[in-house]
């Protein structure tokens, strides 16, 4: 059971208090507190836990602090949609609004090698308007002797790079807890210059303590990619351990499923699942072309693979691409192969740009009444 | 190895009969004859089988009736693009043209149930300007006790409606050799008022006996989903064996895998693969979103998942959409609850014609150079 | 609702009589009857579909003939094991019997090639007591341009010398419904030296249109192929379709699934699944390790993977090996890589018949009453 | 490459500090040293890493303390078997001998839930000769709402019950690096009545920043679950995290896949891939039927599937089976539908002794040479 709280409500005004004291000395119930921060407002969502069935919602809505109650299924509690259309969604970083409602594209190195290469990559943002990056410095790699990412010590120089050129926030994939520490280090000696979305990759779908860890900080907000091997039932699941902890700042990214099924793509593409993700829960929706697919392959039309499945996210409601480009593919330490060249940043831009359009116009046809 | 005639080539020419004679007493090389009917033209390619690495390229394209020749790899001799852009693709059938270039939506009845629905679907279908539709008449079901479908006996009456209403091509699953003749006695007793795609189910895509009837038969085309549980690429294996026996009149169709990691839809959608059939062969795409996605669930942007899946198909260069609409989908015999309604074909129609002009937008788009 | 009539009875008793036309004349329910021919006794069964939630049992169990009465969920409802434990189950065909208590081995050529290959196979299965083998002379293959089989052409020789050489049953796949009668017509003209198990492939596990013609001849008993792309419930239902025709004399056999999860084996081993299809069906179950590992690696204990997956079926409890012998591998012309070789033979009948002993011994544990 | 030393060197011997010199300065090479400590000798492998094509093998198998050199493929370079036959295999840890030649049941608690329900466990298995169990503190739950298992809480007295009734073996899966330090403090606070083997769950396997921590302490062997939606390379590719940070004394666990192809089973069971470890790695092989069949159904035959599976594991040359039991399954805080009865424990043991000494009967065929 979620109890609203009235917006912008004062933790030390007397309805408050009253109110958190009468749901606490409830029997066999916990409480858990979380504050949604808007734009323009904040809101105080308190989740009652255990034998909430037993409760009667309508003493509970008549507390004078509570704006109403919402009654919810035991799956994914906090991040769920369940039945309140109006509750809060999304959040804003770093001046950035992500909701199911917004739009970005990350366009970025997959992994950071060299200053000249993050520099070329930044500029061409700025200079097409972009103020979000994909930088990774932490790699996960499937073999053990594979390289393994920079790691804290390109931290400085790529966020201070970041700050030159404007970038205000910059997806980075962490894997272990104390990856979040050296970034807020990095940040701090380098005078803040950007923002950092802590990305959550796919092998880490289902590592429960780098959840817990993660979801206990509220400085950064989270991109978690789905499993590659579970169902989105299991990743969906995983994904509220971080709301459970307290970050609900969370955008679930589809990244393609290892399938046989998929081949010749590297994974099976999932993006029709856009939809239900938007449908079951109030997180922003991401999409990662590149490992999906992961190739430079093109159809008979000339457009490469990559770009098509980057567009049908975006018809059908993506909020935010994930996607690869390198000044110089052959030279990338990490998925030279699937990257885009800097020369296609201009067209991929106006590609997903005129895509979000579309989706919007499509929209307009739905919202027409049936003949 | 492709050798391909003269554009119109006349059968009883001279130099027709000496390039033949000339192929056939080549050693270990058996020889089969494809004709192509485009609309403006007729073209003949003769396919070398055997030991065809011996042979010269050069002396076989200085036989008179011969206008170049193509070499083959091993996979999809046929229906495969391999490396010549120039030969012929696609097809016209009743008047209407199938190719990599064309787009046609097949909205209708999954199972043929009464006369009434079936002359509801057809005269919504000429209302919005449609001349082509879906009526399965032959069910292949899981279980044996369910509905099979009604068979040879509704044939004469749906024909007589799609003649009553304009339509030109139904696309209809077949399950056994004897269903063509059925088809054909039918059209027959009927005057003639309707065309028929003849269709291979999921569950026939390795039915190879199933395949080469169908091949050797040259009234219809070919309808051919692809396999639920095989690759790819065996799925294209499988439409060769039609092309092998004579049939190359034949579009590809993507309809959803089976996979745990497609929950809650139906089955894992597979429309990112579009650009790839496009790559690899000459055959037109068709997507089937109804049989992918399997329910009317909607996302948060109240559009359905069935509605955005189609979407992708088309923005991708999907060439046709069969998707199943039902007039009363509580009393339909086969997958009523995936059934669109009546009232949402105009909307429908609409965003797939939206999303064809987008797709050539998109084309437009990257047909700039690159900056 | 099953209506299993006294032992032996006769069709022309008046209580046989009267019963039928009792069980005719019940509105809504459709009679289908199923003779039951064991090495014993004939049992009659009674198939009654349609409305049966509203009969009395009761009232059916009084009439003169009838010895019980099963009610029968919705899924397998011939091939299902229902309730009662009681029923027939097995059968014995050309003096061989086959049932979820017996165990045989058929080793042989996945492709019939040369007479000499299979007179070597043949003969050696003669001199290690062996009565069954299998011999392929119809192959399906993924590739329309690979070798499809000798057909009808060489079936007279391998009747003849299966004849000779003592061979009671050979297990041949089928693909299309005239390969019946080719096999009557071959077995008729050398004079039935031997006998045929029809073989269904996994690619044809829902061709429901050969099945159905496979299930109304009675002649031959069914080896029946699991899908290597579908779910086991919708495998088992497919292998409903011969019953629901009038063949239940099936085998119902794993030979591994395609997964990426099998890697490297050729496709993931299912043989943990042989406890399912005996709790579930009364079929017998046959494992094909050949098939399914694809390979001939072995162990470090230098004991072949297809060898150890054969022992897994056995000491779980399958009632059949379907196993590729070739005596030269390598001119084989389907799957020779993956064959046995003629000097292994010996060697693996020894362990094949040490695993059903140690099956017993294993049974004998589990029959101790608990501590 | 790797260099293994003469077994038993001494470290600070003139030949060995002469060799790893001589190693040292080699250009663009790493040195990593490894020992091996095996029940009756010290083995050192020092692995050389880097552009070791260009090194000529019998230069550094001239060394004094060189016994010989091995070249290893690029894959699992220290857990894998090469080309060296001769090269150590296996561990013994606590007075407990784990390789390619042993077999140990490890039946126990999937949770630890009450001190009666895990005395009751391990008095069971001391009467019953039994000195390895499993216990689960830490448990790892898909839902963040669900238990999470008792913890670090109860260590202490779970360590004493062990050391009661002479358990000196506990497999026991850890989820973050401090659960070492807590094994260790509890270990050490009860006077080190048992021993621990670490265990990596499936959701794990690809979570290399613990498996690099764990990697890092010499103490405890691990049992390493494969992942469940991954490929076994990739799985094995991540137990060589283990090995590349130090520690090589692993057990690589089987324990089924997320397929819908083994429905009716929780998972699909891979037990035929215990061939593959063998001959690809060194490392013993472990199976856990109840996880991998999830349920308690049983066979016509009476006999459990988790028992079958279990069964099967062995008769192919298992050496560790990790197998569920509860007292009163009913109240099992995880997993209880799948545990095994205590009743069940000696029937079960029985039959897993069988099955190994039936392994070796089977080993006896395949040794007599082909006829």
């Amino acid at each position: 059971m979620i109890v609203i709280l009235n917006p912008n409500i004062e933790d030390n005004s007397k309805e408050f208090k009253e109110t958190v004291d009468y749901l606490q000395q409830l029997p066999n119930i916990e409480i858990k507190m979380h504050e949604v921060l808007g734009s323009e407002q904040k809101l105080t969502e308190i989740y009652l836990l255990g034998d909430t069935h037993k409760l009667d919602q309508e003493v509970i809505e008549a507390l004078d602090a509570v704006d109403r109650v919402v009654r919810i299924s035991q799956e994914y509690r906090i991040l769920g949609r369940h039945a309140d259309e109006k509750r809060a969604s999304g959040f804003t970083y770093n001046g950035v609004e992500f909701s199911q409602e917004s739009c970005h594209v990350f366009a970025g190195l997959c992994a950071v090698d060299t200053p000249e290469h993050v520099e070329i990559m930044m500029k061409a943002l700025e200079t097409h308007g972009q103020i979000c990056t994909r930088m990774g410095a932490y790699k996960p790699r499937t073999n053990p002797y594979s390289f393994q990412g920079h790691g804290k010590a390109c931290l400085p120089w790529v966020f201070e790079l970041a700050g030159k050129y404007g970038i205000k926030v910059i997806a980075m994939e962490i894997t272990h807890e104390n990856h979040i520490e050296e970034i807020d280090n990095a940040l701090e000696s380098t005078g803040q210059p950007t923002g950092v979305m802590l990305q959550i990759g796919t092998r880490n779908t289902q590592n429960f303590e780098l959840l817990k860890a993660i979801g206990r900080q509220r400085t950064y907000p989270v991109l978690f990619k789905r499993g590659y091997g579970v169902t989105l039932n299991e990743s969906l699941n995983a994904a509220e351990y971080l709301a459970s902890e307290g970050t609900s700042n969370v955008i679930f990214c589809l990244r393609g499923m290892k399938s046989a099924a998929g081949s010749p793509h590297r994974n099976m593409v999932d993006f029709a699942q856009v939809p239900i993700i938007k449908r079951l829960t109030r997180m922003p929706v991401c999409v990662d072309p590149s490992h999906s697919v992961g190739s430079r392959e093109k159809s008979s039309d000339e457009v490469l693979d990559v770009v098509h499945a980057s567009a049908q996210g975006i018809v059908a409601g993506a909020n935010m691409v994930l996607v690869d480009f390198h000044p110089e593919p052959p030279t990338a330490l990490v998925d030279g192969p699937q990257a885009l060249l800097m020369d296609e940043l201009p067209r991929f831009l106006d590609d997903m740009a005129a895509c979000r359009d579309f989706y919007h116009k499509r929209l307009e046809i739905w919202r027409r009444p049936g003949n």
